[in-house]
């Protein structure tokens, strides 16, 4: 993204390039079918479990002001609004932690003056959300979001495991309170004597455990050894809701011989109980408030204005990693302006306001990912399956194939590079069996493994539409209505799925994984290679990846530390913020260049990026030596990461530096290292261990994205 | 094993075998230094635990005449002389269930009897034990183990599989019982209030499945990424102990906030409390039993001799598996006729006999194969690294490696044959490397990953030797004056110590692996093959797999029912026993002959063994062609399973049939199909697809086994 501070640019693009796709948003979502429900639902429970708690939380800390009725209905309100006239619909909208906290305080410093109290609170964070609003707007039309591309590798990922860590607390916390008496409650209940009080906390480590547990194991259910292709399926879409369903229902087994407040459930008013809708006419209270408190409202503004601005914008970031292929444009600008309508709408009806939030959009754009390579999957399996009962050849069989991924591409500008993705390996496939061969022999089962080869021909790729992000905000908004139900959740299993979600949202951070590598023994580093796309395992001496680590770590538990201070705690994010200059002036004083880039690439560090054109392109693949397609070949793989790890096998990535003449792959007898294609045709081809001409597949995708994903590999 | 039935021939053959190694089998033990008590406080836990449990079901069944006391003093008696005068010392001894099964029996009749009694009935039992002592004498000087041979895989994994069942099911009774009441106690104790039983239940819950988790987690700790290697090392040795210890401390975190009975631990009185040793002498009581009873104890002493002349072969054999590659002899006859004296001594001593126990002795030589696997593993990697330091080539490496594992193998004549398992490897990973071309370079350790290359070249060995035996025996008689000590374990620990016994004995049988694949999704059968030994997935049809796995289940499930009936049950294993006449008369009508050898090789059905011939072996060895090795390869790689897969990563085995121009592992891009070294030869050699001459490695092992292990390809 270029950094347009010109007023309105920004937004100008967002809206051209997302308008270019609106329609496709809404057709995809569609044409995916009742698919389209896994995600769906696996977002809504991630989305809607902690603002429930948050809710909770809120309702404790303002004396019942506002609820989790309210945390509900401003999480739908907004997630709808987004997902229809939002820009970037990969972004997942919510009532956040940080807004808790900031209504916490504006409560307490609210009902101790007189002249506001307990009544005019809501009507003075309305004034507090118009002043946010205006400052959110002006951030956005001033192009602020153009430096977002200096939030590096390295910020985002803090953040993304500083949010982790803030679940797991919240967790752990939880899980402690269990063996409590609670603050609201009347401790004189059968429940809170402390024989009651240890069988509760007892009951809630069960339940937290066992759906911490069922929960990640059924994420991995597709590669189930174990049950039919479509349960497993099943259970890998729906599996966290259904454990949910499970462990309520497991909390009502010795219902018969425990008191009815073990275990806890959760506790909200009803949307329907008298005081829970007093919020949505504080409109008519707003000019009651004292002016001195309306202009005083500027300040806390300010920190709301730059918490979300910093919020919005990273989790949007986050959930458009460059792994995930995105052909469809970001939208940053157009988002924070919206983000501001959206905040002044909320503040005028008197519920705290939704913003971006993490893990939940990266794990949607994760999750629709699958979605994406399930569908392909399941059509180009069937396209081969037609052609093995033709008798058709392999290169037949690759050419079938190649047609049905064609057919179901978006039918977009973006699409074009992609369409190759398949195709470079068809022809380096093909070319390779040729060699051997093998070539025009009709295939049979046996010797194409059909699921397995397509599951690894597959590129990442994201089914982006605007359907599923829709839908679960209207099952959010569905969810005030069906707190009776709601209310059956035991408390634990809450405190369960927080872990799992901060468990969920590791795989696929750098940092945690280098946090890990430094926990693993030298002898097993080659495995991280393995499995991760990590070419800085390689590249970059250990010392030096060590030393970073703990930089950042020792960075991580500042900003964890800072979120104690009550008040302080809630400008972490300006911690985070200061890692923009901390990484553009300081780092590069104690890390050589080249290892920096390969640990956190900072655009502005690149070398000038090649400029992508079709020409070359065509040309570059028109003459594809063997050379070039082992390049993509190994780029094509490295690419899969995350969740399809799960799916597919360790695989090795040899893109730096194979040599040509390595005996390892044919001398030893070591099955977990497969010797790739690339490396067989290093026989044929000594080529193949020089790097080649630039990968094309590199600089390909973002036609549109203004710049945003330069080729990686331009300045190795 | 020849069906010899000549009196004292088979005793005389086992002594004979046994002497031969007799002090090997000491030093042996000793000269694997401290590392010989990994194996051994593995197997002191497996064999301690059961017994102190067995215990405290017979104090409550025998009104307090039998307590832990006299069933861990039984087990170490008698695990301390066989593992000194026994023959085979892999076999552990211990009081088992049916032995309590039995006595409970015993004792219901005896108390009712007014001239028996509860004073008399320990002196019945030591007549009881004189006339099975003396059965077990006629049984084995008859050579009534010869028979042993007819008890075909199908019948001993059977057994295996209803013990563990039982063993999962002691573990659910014990569990659920953590929410009653305990019958012996008084009910009015604070600790037995709803509020405190429900808190106990659940915390067992907690301790139970910590326990089973973590046991189950740290036993394949080797293979985990994190942690140096020496941590691994020892957290998968001593794992399972230290578990124990950890949720043991565990259950005392609440202790200031519960009452002293939560969680309920052990119950057993120290040996020195007064009456815990009136049973040592029973001898001088045995002639005040009237000989109606003298006479009368016949009858039971018959059903304990089938009963235990059953238990302690099938256990012997279930130790002394095809796949552990044993190389000392086995010696049924003569640990039967010791079985007999064993029984007399603890029948006139008044303690309940021990006999051979599933899964420990399984356990106990997988253990002992991993301490084998571990100790050659660090001398060969230590060879290795020394040659790499010299300069040296492949070649030499290969060398060097084969001189140092020459050295380590056990001066028996037994070993001739094992050598040659690390030099078929070497010569045939040099012949394709020099073909390569790269023999002659020196090797350096990126070109060859030592501890992956050795840990696939390393055959599935046994440290076969007594004094791991002799040293958990001696513990176990530890235990009985480290009582105070044994009293602080939980009793929800021991029960998920049951479920981790259960679980770890699955592994290995085929059986249980036929189960899952009932479960298998068609597409992923492959992955049975890739992971264990499973030939018959590829020859016999799947119908025909299930409908013998379907027709074992169900007489597994018969087995288990019969064990509900309370005196019938005692019967079971005749029941198990009759697998014998069904598997020879009854099956054959209903599966065709060379389907039944894939998936129950029975000897009596196969065709004459080859001879095992020195010279022609050599013959063989010398004139190798690829297509030999190939073979080989492929034996030694699937000879490897059970715990050692959790060391190496998948394979596939392709010893059935892989065309030697099947163009997948070329083709394809499929990095979880490794092509390996057979395949890659069959480029060069179209002969390896075939199946060459008789690989002299099936043929070889057991010189003195007497035809126990005859090839085992023989008749495919």
């Amino acid at each position: 993204m270029e950094e347009t501070f010109v007023p309105f640019r920004g937004i100008k693009n967002d809206l051209r390039g997302r308008l270019m796709c609106y329609k496709q948003d809404w057709t995809g979502g569609f044409r995916a079918g009742f698919r389209i429900l896994a995600p769906t639902t696996y977002i809504f429970f991630a989305s809607a479990i902690p603002v429930i708690s948050f809710g909770e939380q809120l309702e404790r800390n303002t004396e019942g002001v506002l609820t989790a009725v309210q945390t509900l209905a401003s999480t739908a309100l907004c997630g709808i609004l987004h997902s229809i006239i939002g820009g970037q619909p990969l972004l997942i909208l919510g009532v956040a932690e940080p807004t808790v906290i900031m209504y916490t305080f504006l409560f307490n410093f609210a009902k101790e003056r007189p002249d506001l109290g307990r009544n005019l609170f809501l009507a003075w964070t309305g004034w507090i959300c118009v002043w946010t609003a205006f400052l959110l707007f002006l951030l956005s039309i001033l192009g602020a979001c153009s430096i977002i591309n200096r939030f590096t590798r390295v910020a985002g990922e803090l953040f993304g495991l500083l949010i982790a860590m803030l679940f797991m607390q919240q967790a752990v916390k939880g899980l402690v309170e269990e063996f409590r008496i609670p603050k609201r409650e009347n401790s004189n209940l059968t429940e809170f004597i402390p024989s009651w009080r240890f069988a509760n906390g007892m009951f809630a480590l069960v339940l937290s455990f066992g759906l911490l547990i069922t929960a990640l194991r059924s994420r991995k259910a597709r590669s189930w050894r174990y049950g039919a292709g479509w349960i497993r399926s099943l259970i890998a879409d729906y599996g966290v809701p259904l454990m949910v369903l499970v462990w309520t229902a497991v909390s009502y087994i010795p219902a018969s011989s425990v008191p009815k407040g073990i275990p806890r459930r959760l506790f909200s008013p009803n949307p329907w109980s008298p005081g829970a809708y007093d919020n949505w006419t504080v409109i008519k209270d707003m000019l009651n408030v004292p002016v001195v408190y309306i202009i005083g409202a500027f300040i806390p503004a300010t920190m709301i204005a730059v918490l979300y601005y910093f919020d919005h914008s990273v989790a949007s970031q986050l959930a458009q990693q460059k792994e995930f292929n995105l052909r469809k444009p970001s939208s940053y600008h157009y988002d924070l302006l919206l983000l501001g309508f959206l905040t002044l709408l909320c503040g005028l009806i008197g519920i705290p306001p939704a913003n971006g939030v993490i893990p939940q959009s990266p794990m949607h754009t994760k999750s629709l990912a699958t979605l994406k390579h399930q569908l392909l999957r399941n059509r180009l399996v069937a396209t081969a399956r037609r052609s093995i009962r033709r008798n058709a050849s392999l290169g037949q069989l690759y050419g079938h194939m190649q047609e049905t991924y064609q057919q179901m591409q978006t039918p977009l500008i973006y699409q074009e590079a992609s369409i190759r993705g398949l195709k470079d390996l068809k022809e380096s496939t093909i070319q390779a069996a040729t060699c051997m061969g093998h070539m025009d022999a009709p295939v049979d089962e046996t010797v194409f493994d059909i699921e397995k080869e397509i599951d690894d021909l597959l590129p990442v790729e994201v089914k982006e539409q605007r359907l599923s992000n829709f839908l679960q905000s209207i099952i959010v908004g569905g969810c005030v209505a069906a707190m009776p139900f709601l209310k059956m959740i035991p408390t634990s299993v809450l405190w369960g799925y927080f872990a799992f979600m901060a468990i969920e949202s590791l795989p696929g951070n750098q940092f945690w994984e280098r946090i890990l590598l430094l926990f693993t023994a030298p002898s097993r580093r080659y495995k991280v290679l393995e499995e991760y796309h990590a070419t800085f395992v390689e590249t970059v001496p250990f010392k030096t990846i060590a030393t970073f680590t703990i930089f950042q770590t020792t960075y991580l538990l500042i900003c964890f530390g800072l979120t104690w201070i009550p008040i302080a705690g809630l400008m972490f994010p300006l911690m985070i913020m200061l890692l923009v200059p901390v990484r553009q002036y300081f780092l590069p004083k104690f890390f050589k260049g080249a290892h920096l880039q390969d640990l956190d690439a900072a655009e502005y560090e690149e070398a000038p990026a090649l400029s992508f054109n079709l020409a070359a392109e065509a040309e570059i693949a028109a003459g594809a030596s063997f050379t070039d397609e082992g390049e993509i070949f190994d780029e094509v793989i490295t690419r899969s990461r995350g969740e399809f790890r799960h799916v597919s096998s360790p695989k090795i990535t040899s893109s730096t530096a194979t040599p040509a003449n390595d005996p390892k792959s044919l001398q030893s007898p070591r099955p977990t290292y497969s010797p790739r294609l690339s490396e067989l045709r290093g026989e044929l081809s000594p080529r193949a261990s020089s790097r080649g001409p630039q990968s094309p597949r590199t600089g390909e995708v973002r036609l549109s994205n203004l710049g945003k994903s330069p080729p990686e590999t331009a300045s190795k």
